[in-house]
């Protein structure tokens, strides 16, 4: 069952007194039936954003009409804004390594209808999973990464990433970037100015509850510590390590029975998760980042 | 800190387009700044409802005037409604067995200032909770019920429910009902005639994740047929025993290990937690009952 | 990494006092190293049972030795006993229908080595699931059921079983029998006397937390009762429908704003990784089913 | 209902073949009937550690002749252990300040029966705790700290941790020191000489979840950095602030919508929870410290 087609209104603006009413008058003068609604103000920062849904069907022009008519209703505000159109099918890049659990859960979401977004690629710095990746249907690309010993490393990175880029963004796909590049696992450090240039759209699986172990190993470093919790975050990707705005994280309880290749195994369980949910509120447009947060409009 | 004095409106109607404009437009030319937002459409059931909090110090006029003002907009909509006022403390009535543990959970809050509300009084069927709730200075009284064996117990019942609605029912108080009558694990079934008259106001907490395991000793129940979660039930108090409308559960972790005594034991912090989230929502006018469904704005 | 290989040994038996000094002392002398070691004792049926896991390594003798030798220990103990060895791979059949969501994520945790397990062949009411199987190089069959409308369909059901059955017991493997049959959201009620055939082996995940919401659309059930949380169930299949030992159950909040449909849609999530834990702990021997509960020693 | 007398034995020793067998093939000579029985090896650190609960009634000897028999026993195996006697009723001193959820709760917990311990004394550095501690029959002792722009300040806390301690060290009572001394949100930082000396029974609970957060204020700092669960943690205190052994932790989720002032008011249930559990399973000689984590016998 294809889902009702939807326009999303997402909408960022100085707080003031009036604004959910001009937004609501706006779309009940145009007839617009909402089917979702959600709003934030950020008294501290001053700071409102708003996420509205509107049914399609009951709108008495195109999304470019719409548009047009939305801007000066956003001037007026102040305000940053985007409308987008549950019609047309988002695109997605995955960049991975060796392991598979985060692509694999990925590939079987999508393939379910459970993600709504198309896979145009996966690029992987290993072929170990080039076969599960064209089993699916979606084109895999190899692009090798130098080994530790490599005395030309860092030249050979950087040229690496530039092929990367240049298989992400598709000059002749619609606006060039895709919707999300999903880094499933990469295990590679994204250089600042890819982070810069995919800002709001790189999207890292980081395996622990951040801030705590950041850096390699987490799980090792967990098991080290002690704790009785472990966890996952997913946050967009900044050129500070670790420390871009989050958008999601979930933990699962382990005991001193577990060594740090249990917790491995098991966080994959909440890795996957973590992952898919927080990748799937990005593809609804209900990610809004706000300094170093998100507001998440569920 | 004493938070600042807001009046929440929550309002139920039929869902059609333009309620949001009406509501936000009402609202933005009083001036009214708005601090909490939060809309639900029950789309199968054609049904509408919001919770508006403002702060009472950007309204214009006192909260009698702005019942008035806002009576004309809720019957254009259709609906039912009420404004309610933070700056006037709400009163609930307790009624208690020997289980102390959500009596003292409540009565800490309350001192704490976690929970806003007055405990008016607290009725028990047995006088070993009258130390501590005395020692919260809240007055105690004991209403006797008669044993299993008394050949006048179900007259004896009747006559120890009507003390007991005389006490909850205090006709030189405001309204004469208290805001909440809270069942905790006060082990006794409610007459029906209770359940209406105190319909919607009435909560109980059901030491069991309903529907399982209704009736009694539901851990003893949940033991036997071996479930890996125990959980709690938070609901308001309907004639159709352990069936009303559900405002809060929660559940944790069992295992083999776990005897009918150990659930009873580890339960008491879950059903602690339930009755505290869902007394605070409900006496924070969250709780907007639809059928036998709540729609809880958190 | 392949992990080391090991004995598993099993018991249940009447409880007294002596049994674990009886056990660990053969372990001893044997010289065996004990690598996980786990008891309970149900002091209401008076029934004890444990788990040891040994290093093969440690063991002077072949498993065959070790079993002549353990089987007057289990005798003396008056119990029942299973050793297992970890060095031969179990063997799992899975049942489908149309669903793939169960499927997929145990295909991929197969192929990443999350789960030990060889799926043998996997059977399917319909065709739609059999392309994601044969990508993983695992054989499908594809057992048509009849239609509703069907005026011979019990006959023809029962034909289906029959075929069914005749794929899942292969005579020409080690003991006839897989060591996991496992109804992947099969939706088909299993014949009480397969049930009995296949007790212990045939492992089911029901999409509700029992004993609430058994039988069909458990979601919408859950949605039309208000319940704020869901859950899923993997429990070994008896002929009472959905009523069988309980091997593990996890749920997942959900509030007024979930449809029936996206209750579907969330509960996949708990779902696979109930259905996910529930298996391994059933392949790796950690499960002893007593009378109509489990003890799962984790 | 009190619970029958146990003898608890709790023994670390250096991990090799046949512990297991000498101290089950001991208790088996006795006659002791094993209530608990659990075990740990860390692989790694080479160490085995295990706790055993026996009937006393089954003991047909006092505990002080059964310590007398084991000692050999644990000589042999090289271990440290301990034998302690659940008919002898624990004590603990909990320090407090303004705070009174932990406190309240623990109260609770105690006038209930659900922590088997005695509150001795309670000690805080303000006043205001005083009412509901001597209402619950425990004596309070104010020990005043110095205001921060007190210019003999250091000086000043010394001395009033020299009075701290001297209340805490009971020389007329068996052993002088309690079995716990509980920081229940004491916010004061305890000197390094008293983490030694208190060292394995001094208790703090963290209000976050370890090691993300440690310090001043961390859901001031939670909130800044925009994580989506919030948490507590519950560990023994050492010279090195926040970072001792782990007994427990929990989270809950929080969302854009919590302020900082938010989170302080809902993570108040989990400290409370997370103390509560965590002073439980030390008073049960669950706890086992190896090095910087714990074993935890649940």
């Amino acid at each position: 069952m294809t889902p009702d087609r939807r326009y999303i209104i997402t909408l960022s603006c100085p707080d003031r007194t009036g604004i959910v009413a001009r937004i609501a008058t706006f779309l009940a003068e145009l007839g617009a039936s909402i089917t979702e609604a959600a709003y934030h103000a950020d008294v501290e920062a001053g700071v409102f954003c708003t996420r509205q849904v509107v049914d399609a069907a009951s709108v008495p022009c195109d999304i470019d009409e719409l548009r047009t008519r939305f801007a000066p209703v956003a001037e007026e505000l102040g305000g940053e804004h985007r409308i987008s159109d549950t019609g047309v099918r988002k695109r997605a890049v995955l960049l991975v390594t060796r392991d598979q659990h985060c692509l694999h859960d990925l590939l079987g979401r999508v393939w379910a209808g459970e993600l709504p977004v198309e896979i145009t690629r996966v690029i992987g710095n290993h072929t170990s999973l080039e076969p599960v990746v064209t089993a699916h249907g979606v084109p895999f690309h190899h692009v090798p990464f130098p080994a530790p010993g490599d005395r030309f490393r860092e030249q050979r990175k950087v040229t690496a990433f530039e092929e990367i880029r240049t298989l992400v963004e598709d000059p002749d796909a619609d606006g060039g970037l895709p919707d999300a590049i999903v880094l499933a696992r990469f295990m590679q450090i994204l250089p600042a100015h890819l982070c810069e240039a995919w800002s709001g759209r790189a999207i890292n699986i980081h395996h622990s509850f951040l801030p705590s172990f950041a850096g390699a190993r987490p799980y090792h470093q967990a098991h080290r510590r002690g704790v009785k919790l472990i966890g996952a975050t997913c946050h967009y990707a900044t050129a500070d390590l670790d420390a871009g705005p989050i958008i999601e994280q979930d933990v699962i309880r382990v005991d001193h029975g577990d060594t740090a290749e249990d917790m491995v195994r098991r966080g994959r369980d909440i890795e996957r998760l973590v992952l898919a949910r927080g990748l799937r509120w990005h593809l609804e447009d209900r990610v809004v980042v706000q300094g170093n947060r998100t507001v998440v409009f569920r």
